[in-house]
């Protein structure tokens, strides 16, 4: 490391501090100072390395500290994480910020577990991660599913409309909370200003699973944080968009609408009592370069980008998601990109596999679409790979331009978009909370599956999120849902055959437990 | 790294395998491929890394991936993971082996939740891990605690005596298992084969806190293992007593008594959805460490130990903690080095910090005892620092010699050793639990407690382990007990002032939600 702890930057305390990467600088003091370790962990600051590890773990482990003497406790900050989180606070825009080691998944067990008890109500986007999912599950919460709208040109599940939320607000005036997920795994995006007002008016909190969106709210061509536009609690993946490593996230938290000591709780029952120090460390490192470096890089990072868009209107048969006027969402995240083939030649899987023939590994398939992922780090060799093996691509299909956009367009056409779900108390165990209610399990054609609940999960791509929870009373709208997209041809996912033959079912409610 | 992937080792397929770290190969392979990464995580194989980040981050960055094409899955292992689990499960003795990256926190998390569904009963050692108690308390178990040997020499508390454990299982067959810890902190073990064989006798299976040694049953010198013994399930801080990296845990299973895919269920529940590569590497390497080098380097440990027990017999005040014809355990861990000064001129906290003024930073202090820890990676010059240090130490003690040892002595004696408690429901949230009872909370003289039920958690040292637990009913036995903690000057955590004045209690019993 170069001495820039030693380094005052110009300007005030505060900008100095901003300079600064409190828990990093300890730990390499630390591990200068060539203090004896007759504490944990057993390798020793790195003494222990097996020779197959050199080159791999030698610098980390120098630093791979525990919580002793002058090295603070992650559970009750005091020290150099306190110090640390507080530099984080200032940087997202929150009044407490607290490191996670557990990724965004111990963020969000954290929300729903410090949000509600046992048989509590809570609002949650039916497109939620399943950490939100198995949250509920575990606590015994139950859960009213708020729906996404659909996006006309990609068929793909957005936001959750304010129309939908207001009707959930005034049906459940007892619910404890709403947490909504924004953006979406593909970067869509709205400004959630009006939702937090309009979930603050009726007096409640709501929280946001921001993982995808670590580094909005730092250039002005990204969608502002959930922090900015007002939420109570926001967690990030910093590892994701910024540069943490694997595994490191943040919980954003503001205003006084959340019980804090209730989610400091949460967090210290399910992470780990021996934290990772270099995780830590990197999102302290992280913030430090979002604070110093990261207007340029991400103004660097979204001109390289250009490139590849540039080259994108050349293709004959690929395309790149792009937001249009009748769009399901506000914005766009630039740093993913969404390519298909609208010829239908490829479908996503098919399009990933020559994508990673050309060396280009991507973040996700979906039965259209490959999302690649950038981010302020990408260089521009890494734009220039894709561009050049998208470019080969597009030009080896034979591209009979038969447009599948229709195809979306008619899915998303009529679809009961408002619909909330009655409340659900997903089963952490499916099958044993099944077998031990006193209700039978039939499969029903889905033609006739009106009025019936559930036994299995629904997944219809598009739209690629669960229509039917296990346990979730079937409308009618939802089956004549359903019977459209099996007619049009989309894949489920979750179910055992084709639910048109048959959809696994019980003819009255049954809960875990 | 060397290439020692490629170097075939002697013997047959298995010795071969037993000498490769698939995981960790497989990202070496990955990383010497230089594929473009349009994915998880942000920093892109450390292209984005800080300068300030520069020699702490580099090389573990760059196998720092995510659940890509080729890198398998930890919920659902397939190829390398499943590879290097396989390899450790027949390293350490277990029919399936889950590689945690949550710590022992998430393996204790695991076997509660997996063993116990609400309401249900767990037998569990009094001095178990706070992840036990949050466990039981999160999922609504209903706990037993079972009484530790209290330790006449020092006056800690060690395992569970047959003659508890089997009143328990005869007492509360309902109940769904037991949870032991072996060894404790201070390394103080037990063999734990007849204590598997009488809980298998009642139907019933046994799982085993085992964070603190993950290196027995590897040398002869060392206790046998949890899973030697023929415990259902072990959970390993493979970080602590060998060399993964912090938060590198284990959980072993064996046998047919727990219902594993219930397990797997939490974990994929409770961990990270993106688990950290390089902390699951550190893993596989440990493993390929202690099975290829792990007995020579025990050996010279230990040999190098015996400079420092040899020194120790020169001194006057301070002395080791060593097994006794009487001591309360079968085993004392050679690596867990315990040091009291028996003149009483400093107590354990002074005595920490005489320590760390000579540069030895150590695992733990007690009213008592300091507790100094090495393991296979420690060198010559780190025994023969704290030799030194301690040696220097004893010099400058002036040594009024009185013994109190005797003070210890009479704390064991005639306590309430086999003494369960009755099934509580540990709340996880006592302030809310106890303000939503319909009983109101009184500060009662201890004299006067009997019958009520604890209010707080009241934690006497000695034997430094939690004697009331929130909710556990007050008997006579355990009143006269704590006067007498109290009265030979036993010091108190967790109360809010001298329980002989005020405990705080209630008349009648509550419970959360």
């Amino acid at each position: 490391m170069t001495d820039f702890a030693k380094q005052e930057r110009s300007g005030d305390a505060r900008t100095a501090a901003k300079g600064r990467a409190p828990l990093l600088e300890a730990l390499v003091d630390y591990r200068d100072r060539k203090l004896g370790s007759y504490h944990v962990p057993g390798h020793k600051g790195g003494l222990g390395l097996d020779p197959a590890g050199e080159g791999l773990f030698r610098e980390v482990m120098a630093i791979d500290y525990t919580e002793i003497t002058g090295l603070d406790d992650l559970h009750h900050p005091a020290g150099i994480i306190r110090e640390a989180q507080e530099l984080a606070a200032a940087c997202f825009g929150a009044d407490e910020t607290r490191f996670l080691v557990g990724g965004s998944t111990a963020g969000n067990l954290a929300l729903v577990l410090g949000l509600c008890g046992r048989g509590d109500l809570l609002l949650v986007q039916r497109n939620a991660h399943k950490s939100v999912l198995n949250a509920a599950a575990l606590g015994g919460v139950r859960c009213v599913f708020l729906p996404g709208r659909t996006d006309p040109a990609s068929g793909l599940a957005a936001g959750v409309p304010l129309a939908a939320l207001q009707e959930a607000l005034e049906r459940y005036p007892e619910a404890k909370g709403v947490l909504l997920t924004n953006p979406n795994y593909y970067g869509m995006a709205d400004d959630l200003q009006e939702a937090v007002e309009l979930v603050h008016r009726h007096g409640k909190p709501i929280v946001v699973d921001e993982a995808h969106g670590a580094h909005f709210g730092f250039h002005p061509a990204l969608p502002p944080s959930a922090m900015q536009s007002g939420a109570d609690a926001a967690v990030q993946s910093t590892h994701k968009m910024l540069t943490a490593m694997t595994m490191g996230a943040m919980l954003h938290l503001q205003g006084e609408r959340l019980d804090r000591p209730r989610i400091r709780r949460v967090l210290a029952s399910l992470q780990s009592s021996s934290p990772s120090y270099p995780l830590l460390a990197s999102l302290d490192l992280a913030r430090l370069q979002l604070e110093t470096n990261g207007r340029r890089m991400l103004d660097e990072a979204m001109a390289r980008l250009n490139r590849l868009t540039q080259a994108a209107e050349t293709w004959k048969c690929l395309e790149l998601l792009r937001r249009e006027a009748d769009s399901a969402y506000g914005a766009l995240d630039p740093f993913k990109v969404t390519v298909r083939d609208r010829s239908g030649s490829l479908d996503g899987y098919r399009l990933q596999e020559r994508i990673e023939a050309f060396g280009c590994m991507t973040e996700l398939a979906d039965p259209v679409h490959v999302l690649c992922l950038f981010t302020l780090a990408s260089p521009d060799e890494n734009v220039d790979r894709l561009t050049a093996a998208l470019s080969a691509i597009d030009a080896e299909i034979p591209g009979g331009m038969q447009e599948k956009r229709q195809f979306m367009a008619n899915l998303s056409e009529d679809t009961p978009d408002f619909e909330l779900s009655l409340p659900i108390a997903v089963p952490w165990d499916l099958e044993k909370a099944l077998s031990s209610a006193s209700v039978p399990v039939e499969a029903v054609p889905l033609a006739e599956a009106e009025g019936c609940y559930a036994a299995e999960m629904v997944i219809p791509y598009p739209p690629g999120v669960p229509l039917l929870y296990p346990g979730e009373r079937i409308t009618s709208a939802m089956r004549d849902r359903l019977l459209r997209l099996a007619e049009a041809g989309a894949r489920f996912q979750g179910t055992a055959g084709d639910i048109r033959a048959g959809l696994n079912v019980t003819r009255r409610p049954w809960a875990e437990e």
